[in-house]
């Protein structure tokens, strides 16, 4: 069946609507599985890996990863001796008989996504398709660039009072209809960090919409490039100002953008004052999450 | 200054916005630094744990965490001889100079937090007093529950042509103001996946709230309780019918909910389809983010 991967993709919704997959009852989050663990590689240093996740990469003899995404120096710490290929250039026609016949030789296969797999990766199409051919799948989580990005601001990327909610969100473009751009009204909303994925190219389309829109010329943005990268940067400006440092810095992808004060960690008031913290109940003791 | 916790956050915000901390350039995300880190202990399961993060735990003296929230297997698995703390019941005149006099007596103190710290964590307040008492503090990031849940669920957060964003929220109560509660705009986006932290007791308000507001009765809404550990629990509903089931299951924290779609992993689009994907430039590349 892989030469119609959207035909098993569509068979596998199909069975989702008829019940869930016994194997979201029988494993929690974490487990190792039988089969393909589909990892998120975490934002890039090797040592964001996850513990499972570094174990089965070490494990594995094959390794398909998402080339110039997943850090090379986390493939040489973790994976030396292993099979590497790059799923950079290569549809899921290619893809998927390559994993399926790893898998079916009695060869250890890791997927590695960079990032987490639920966040813009496009992990569950290869899984669906992987599944179809008979091959068992499971996500191991990891840790997105955003958190990432805030370690190195020194910020959380909610704070009671400045920032009570977060959006991941992309901005329009050759994969997102102008009418699912989202961006403008996550800002409108005054008290949302949003969190710009897959837009490094489309920053000033980005801020000047924003000024069209009546945005505030003057509000935080924050550019985190490749963070926790060697090479990681920030560039510091607003609405009226980060598209052109960040054009002169000449980044074209690889970099997050935080619209918001938390970006800058501001003004926030300290959750522990608030009632009588020693003494809230159980369904309150979650503001630590 | 830890008689008046929040002077120092204060202080911090107007230093903030005279600079940044010179920190900010001179270490990438996930750098073991000087002084305390403020380590995501992830969802619950012990290998979620980062590889950096691990590795801090285990040679630490002192380790204060976030009581229950953090699940006792990691603190047995990585930390059995170090002397642990929670912070449960503790305000910050008294977590401070617990931290801050350990680390002048030349032991080695961790604090960590559960899911990631960036996300409604309580973190960069302890940071920020720590700071005012000369002891240096940074961020190790970590993988939050709603990662944790996707990966339970064997689905993406976004998926093209279902989610194309993604919110993390909480509902109105004793901490946020109704005028602050955005679930209901984040569902009538259509193509968010909303996920409700803190909101485990609320669940029946929240749904109350958005069928008030229009919604259709019928949306998906995924509960997953304690994502990731031993007693990992999934409850799927809808905005009609999940409130019901979740209190008969008596749950009142520790879940996280996921309203759209994408929890159910169903009727998305494949993205390795579009264009000509072997021949995307450089921008594109991170759709595979």
């Amino acid at each position: 069946m892989t030469d119609d991967p959207q035909a098993a993709i569509d068979a596998a919704s199909e069975r989702r609507e008829r019940g869930r997959d016994s194997r979201v009852y029988e494993h929690t989050a974490g487990d190792v599985q039988d089969g393909i663990p589909f990892i998120g590689a975490g934002p890039g240093d090797p040592g964001l890996l996850t513990v499972t996740g570094k174990e089965l990469v070490e494990d594995a003899d094959l390794v398909v990863h998402a080339g110039s995404l997943v850090n090379s120096e986390l493939l040489e710490a973790y994976c030396a001796d292993a099979e590497t290929v790059s799923s950079v250039g290569k549809d899921l026609e290619e893809l998927i008989p390559l994993m399926r016949d790893a898998h079916e030789d009695g060869r250890t296969v890791v997927r590695l996504h960079s990032g987490d797999p639920a966040i813009y990766g496009a992990a569950l199409e290869q899984m669906d398709a992987l599944e179809q051919e008979g091959v068992p799948t499971y996500i191991v989580p990891g840790v997105t660039s955003a958190f990432a990005a805030a370690a190195t601001l020194r910020t959380q990327l909610t704070l009671n009072g400045t920032a009570n909610h977060v959006a991941f969100t992309r901005p329009q473009g050759r994969t997102l209809d102008p009418e699912d751009d989202h961006v403008s009204e996550f800002v409108a909303m005054g008290d949302v960090t949003t969190c710009i994925y897959l837009g490094t190219h489309a920053i000033p389309d980005v801020m000047d919409r924003l000024r069209d829109d009546g945005h505030d010329p003057d509000t935080p943005v924050t550019v985190v490039y490749h963070a926790s990268w060697p090479d990681e940067d920030v560039i510091e400006g607003t609405v009226e100002t980060i598209g052109e440092k960040v054009e002169d810095a000449g980044y074209r992808a690889s970099a997050l953008v935080v619209i918001g004060d938390a970006g800058a960690g501001a003004n926030y008031d300290r959750s522990y004052l608030y009632g009588d913290w020693a003494n809230r109940g159980g369904s309150e003791s979650e503001a630590d999450d």
